[in-house]
């Protein structure tokens, strides 16, 4: 996801907020991967807004995406120049409603904001995995969820959400424990990549993979291999917008000059952006981390998962209520991926609201402000919530 | 352009064909450029097929795109692997019928296919240019391109022809020497880059700037930087296709294992073709041509170069006859710049046939084997011929 999260200071938000760590503390304390590989000691930084109500039935559990962390909303400190990356979203009278939800948000693994990741130090070892980190699964940093809302208490959800493969982690947690998921909230999401998407995560792999300081992995004493991953972040970072965002957003205006350079220094403003957001990104981002969770994407395959292939089949044993919101202009995550999915759901008989929101925005629409995205999640929230009231 | 192109030796080729060389002679022997640079001494390389008729009234000029050469037919040797990028359009009987007319192909400066760019020595240093080579631009090779024309004698184009940017240069032909082209087919182009395509390039770019052996284009005696450019092509291979054409070709089949490795190697079959394309990429092409050529491309801008910002106002002028061409599955030149194109030269009153054609293999359709669109091409050739003759 980019950096077109609107927010608003002035805007009621959580406020402070504190990023917690759990580091799993009941034996197995390992877990045992996909891959059939295992992984442990497990550390999960993750974040709650809101408070936890008596009978524990309102709990709304964010997932977040490839470059997301724990901090959904709110603010560290009282200076910080953002909030979390879904403030628009989440607070007091928001969509996501923290008045009324307690509202719980990790970090996944793979990543590097706090969880265990190839960044963090191998205790075999005394160094940090590196590549000796194992290839984590979309399943997996759910088993890893799961872990932390048992060490909550919490058995009930009443709503998992996110988007983009925040949203492959909404169908794992639906499949994996029907039971305990009242409802969910896919957002541009899709039950697999398409090969074009494959494709870009992988020339974005690439690109990291080349910079020789990356050195296999082993960069953490050194010079880190930012040239690479600033490349990987604007290659996606395109994917996330569209054609019509970029027009509206860039055209060919140039920046801060009125003629071409005729150089190859960045001469269109769409270029010194894409520049921008690469460096920006290398300063918070672990290209490692972005190798894992890339490949994490790719792997997802719901329907060859859970349905030998067949998405109704993997949906047969669901008992949540959905709302599938797709994008116009996500070509990333294009609108057929969510109504293939839906259809699935209403052949098993699911309850599924599905909208396709008109916005010019691509894959980022969902982070971005939108009363439409607001209401729709806040109403349908409030309905199973009630629901389950009665 | 992609390596899509369909050939078949049994098919009628042109035959074995020479690469031939034209350094002008005339003085001055400079090209004054667009950014005001001068370049010179000037070779260009390029290939004819077919033969010139008496009243030379049968030429048809080709512009290539990005990775393309003189080579548009035939073969150098009876051994060769492949024949021309073109061999499918241009032969003895095809859409672009060499019994018929006279086809000149020629490499555009600032490529490194043996027309002179940053890979050739510079008389002044007795190095090669590399960055010192000037940024030339679409107009500074259709100069080029009308130098060799007055070399050979041509005075009047039955037809200029070309996709991508080389789409960009029949714009330009048209537009410079109005009285010299009796028509024109621009495929798959537009009169200047979006956003989008501009942030490809640039993303392109940077990975070719990010490879230290890319030495600030100073890598002639050295290690190339292979790795850079090898990314810079998978990101353009991407845009060359679609999101349907990659579904069918590829989808997420596995590269020749039955389970994912859960490692970094090339899981899927895309990834394996990227890479694949990207190595072979830098066999044959020069890192710094890439840079060049693309800053060409993302500099055009017809509207502002020829119309004061409109694109009506640009066309005011010309007297070519156009055949213009989209696909529906390139969403690199989408459709919708093809159209409005199309307006602003019926607002002109020019004679233009347009036609979308329905195909799914993205921006790299022009380049594939098409009856539809060899059919167009050929009716549009004969009747302009025809007209002439009368």
């Amino acid at each position: 996801m980019s950096e077109y999260i609107e927010h608003d200071k002035d805007k009621i938000s959580v406020g402070i907020v504190e990023k917690k760590f759990y580091t799993f503390a009941e034996p197995p304390t390992e877990l045992v991967l996909e891959s059939g590989a295992k992984l442990g000691p497990i550390t999960i930084a993750y974040e709650t807004y809101g408070t936890l109500n008596q009978d524990k039935s309102n709990v709304v559990l964010i997932l977040h995406a490839l470059s997301g962390d724990s901090h959904a909303a709110g603010y560290y400190k009282s200076d910080d120049e953002k909030p979390g990356w879904w403030d628009n979203m989440v607070g007091p009278g928001k969509g996501i409603d923290t008045n009324k939800y307690f509202v719980v948000c990790s970090n996944i693994i793979g990543s590097c904001m706090g969880s265990t990741g190839p960044c963090t130090i191998n205790p075999k070892t005394v160094l940090p995995y590196a590549l000796d980190f194992p290839v984590v699964t979309i399943g997996d940093m759910v088993k890893a969820q799961k872990a932390l809302m048992d060490h909550l208490g919490i058995r009930k959800i009443l709503s998992v959400t996110g988007g983009s493969i925040g949203g492959m982690q909404v169908l794992e947690w639906c499949v994996r424990y029907p039971d305990m998921v009242v409802s969910a909230i896919p957002l541009a999401t899709t039950t697999k990549h398409s090969a074009l998407a494959i494709a870009f995560n992988e020339v974005a792999r690439q690109a990291i993979m080349a910079d020789p300081k990356w050195n296999r992995g082993n960069y953490y004493f050194g010079e880190k291999p930012d040239l690479g991953l600033a490349v990987a972040r604007m290659i996606g970072h395109i994917t996330y917008l569209s054609d019509e965002s970029m027009r509206l957003k860039f055209g060919r205006r140039l920046q801060d000059k009125s003629d071409f350079s005729f150089n190859f220094d960045a001469d269109f403003q769409v270029e010194s952006y894409l520049r921008y957001q690469g460096k920006k990104f290398v300063d918070r981002f672990d290209a490692n981390s972005f190798l894992y969770i890339t490949k994490a994407g790719d792997y997802y395959d719901f329907e060859k998962l859970h349905g030998d292939g067949s998405a109704v089949k993997g949906f047969s044993h669901m008992k949540a209520k959905f709302l599938v919101v797709s994008f116009t202009s996500d070509w990333l995550y294009p609108t057929y991926q969510s109504r293939e999915m839906v259809k699935a759901m209403k052949k098993n008989g699911l309850d599924v609201s599905f909208c396709e929101i008109e916005a010019e925005w691509g894959h980022d629409a969902f982070l971005i402000s939108s009363e439409r995205l607001t209401a729709l999640i806040r109403g349908f929230l409030d309905r199973v919530y009630n629901e389950i009231q009665t």
